[in-house]
């Protein structure tokens, strides 16, 4: 499986990827997007989705106490698990309002749904951008009537909602299941994830699959876990952060459930997993990605917190960034991640070298290393703490610049 | 009361600033520094603190499950209560090395012990520096024998105490109370606190207070919850973090206990918050102290999360650095702190302006307060969750460079 940005995965047979997949590529499936003026510059930043018909509907929503009104909206809506049309800004998060913000997050809605002849009730609602600032509804209300819907209009969907972003996160994936074929895309915002970031993150991801209301919550949920709460984290989330996922069943597929759903829960983590490398790949300065492997944890719940404790240290981030061995760094972000550890058992391999063994450094080769680090854009850092089967993985990215000459000349 | 580093404190008539104030100015202590070589350069890197009677002896230390030889050893020898003398060196943390490092460090103690011809037991051990690099032993035992001691050496122990520090950090108060008077002093090292910042905080108070050995432990972890656990997220700490409080008696005073240690207690705090924010405008490239008081919380405990979460937040940082009064980062901050909030009770205050009332923003001058924020290099956040009783401060600093110009130019 390969994640680097130009080169995609083929899992096994049965996953294949779309050309220029989108959110659009599942059946019944479109989009549209304007410059509607909340941005200055004659960017994108207003966009419908939209499915031919009804679909079943899932969220995943910040863990942040403080919720911008879409989020209030969106999560109150989501409780009847159908939604048929999503309408989205950038540049004006819509956060910290009040009841003002409420009021404009429906009224969004409201417009989107007679535009689309649909129940307000059925359009879900998401934007990112500054907080604190009310909308401009006038740029918002034209703008929602000058959007012309495509079938292949997710690619101008993805770059609407772009903020700090240098490109957008798209893909589809095409899943030849035994009785039948379905498609799963999405698109995503967010760049960063340099630890505290609170650059806001998007995903809206789309299926033709015949999937239960309840299972597509349930899976949602579990390929979030494993990919967008593995590059950050725990509550380390802005107001606004949303991952919405629409089922409209044209595929003609038999009914997903929990039963005979392995296939769709895999794809749908791949595409989550995905979309969250590539958010991390997009970092602020970010030239490598860094992948954290932590196993024989007591518990999962450990191997993530561990994990994502490594991936998320700024003095790790900033020694592979320096292409530095620094073990160190590793160990005690281990130690400090709240995972039980013995360190006379504990093994550390950087690059598939073991750089510790049993809790003591080895004699590894200082040099061969720092040329392996530097020949590659990706990092990968094992730690095996040889107490139990729990297993999980994170992403992080290097950090670079000023922070860097500080840290990477200093070894602790 | 007023922490810049030039001008100090006198809470009110109790306490009294010592001129020059160090570990040694509290009657009976000693202290001594050599260059023992294991730095490069002819910097000191090995001290010792004596005092000519046994004392009782508290110690708080490193919450990660990683620590240091010198940790282990130490922490095992203040269950007795009881120490006479402290040997620390830095440029090797002797951490991660397995028997070694325990070795290593029961060396130092047992050469210091000879030297000063007191107990093993009653030595105890600091060291900080690189991870995973054995101790160069004969510099150790060379170094340890050339060490003179003075009643002024505290100065010279201070800066053999530093890595990244660009400054010794020292302060003595004299207290005033009822019956006796006595010196508290103290000496720290420790930059950055750049969260996640492991590098390690090593801090050595001494008092000619005759105190109970019960209450001593007692207050010292009190002083630490309010300063240097204030600086910093929880469990956010180096292998080798180390507070160490050594009480002679010499002072003549009544026995302070549970029952009348207040003057003693309030004065230690004063000393680790005064040695605490010496290491935050120490952090690399800070220019102002950041001070987040938390009113209102439900708990302490809250009050505590939320103070620190925001003090800590990259985002916060980087905004007050560019002089940006931008509370929507304050709040998001708050939000994911764990702390429980109200959004429509929330008031926030920068440098004494009412910014958000009742969780909306008021319609404060921003460029007035952009210019107050340029003047000073102290910033004020205040935040009033009006839920309960619950307070407390916490101190970070700014952040600057590259990552800055990211992202103090986005507003989030």
């Amino acid at each position: 499986m390969c994640y680097s940005i130009n080169c995609f995965l083929i899992k096994d047979s049965m996953f294949e990827l779309v050309s220029s997949g989108t959110i659009t590529s599942a059946k019944g499936f479109l989009a549209g997007a304007t410059h509607s003026g909340i941005k200055t510059e004659d960017e994108l930043d207003l966009a419908i989705l939209y499915s031919e018909l009804p679909c079943a509907a899932a969220g995943v929503f910040t863990t942040n106490r403080v919720k911008s009104a879409p989020v209030i909206l969106s999560q109150k809506r989501l409780s009847r698990g159908q939604a048929q049309a999503i309408v989205v800004n950038s540049g004006c998060a819509n956060a910290c309002l009040g009841q003002q913000g409420i009021a404009d997050a429906s009224e969004m809605a409201s417009l989107t749904a007679k535009k689309l002849e649909i129940g307000a009730a059925d359009v879900l609602v998401a934007s990112t951008g500054i907080i604190g600032i009310p909308l401009p509804m006038d740029c918002i209300r034209s703008g929602i009537e000058r959007i012309k819907l495509h079938q292949n209009g997710g690619h101008d969907f993805a770059r609407a909602i772009m903020t700090t972003d240098t490109k957008p996160k798209e893909i589809a994936i095409k899943v030849d299941a035994q009785r039948s074929e379905f498609i799963i895309g999405g698109v995503a915002k967010g760049a960063g994830m340099v630890h505290p970031n609170l650059a806001t993150m998007l995903c809206f991801i789309t299926t033709d699959a015949l999937v239960k209301a309840d299972f597509l919550q349930s899976s949602l949920q579990r390929a979030v876990n494993a990919s967008f709460n593995m590059i950050s984290i725990d509550g380390d989330t802005s107001p606004s952060d949303s991952v919405f996922l629409l089922a409209n069943g044209l595929a003609g597929n038999e009914t997903l459930g929990f039963d005979n759903g392995k296939a769709f829960q895999e794809a749908l983590n791949e595409v989550c997993i995905y979309l969250a490398q590539s958010m991390v790949r997009d970092g602020e300065g970010a030239t490598k990605l860094i992948e954290v492997t932590v196993e024989g944890a007591i518990k999962q719940t450990q191997a993530r917190q561990a994990a994502r404790a490594i991936a998320s240290s700024t003095l790790v981030k900033t020694a592979i960034h320096g292409n530095e061995p620094n073990w160190g760094r590793i160990v005690v972000a281990l130690g400090q991640s709240g995972a039980e550890i013995v360190e006379g058992k504990l093994d550390v391999y950087l690059n598939n070298t073991c750089v510790m063994r049993q809790g003591c450094p080895t004699s590894f080769g200082q040099e061969e290393m720092r040329a392996a680090l530097s020949a590659s854009d990706n990092a990968l850092i094992r730690v095996c703490l040889n107490l139990g089967n729990g297993k999980a993985t994170a992403w992080g990215c290097d950090l670079s610049e000023e922070y860097v000459t500080i840290n990477s000349e200093y070894t602790t």
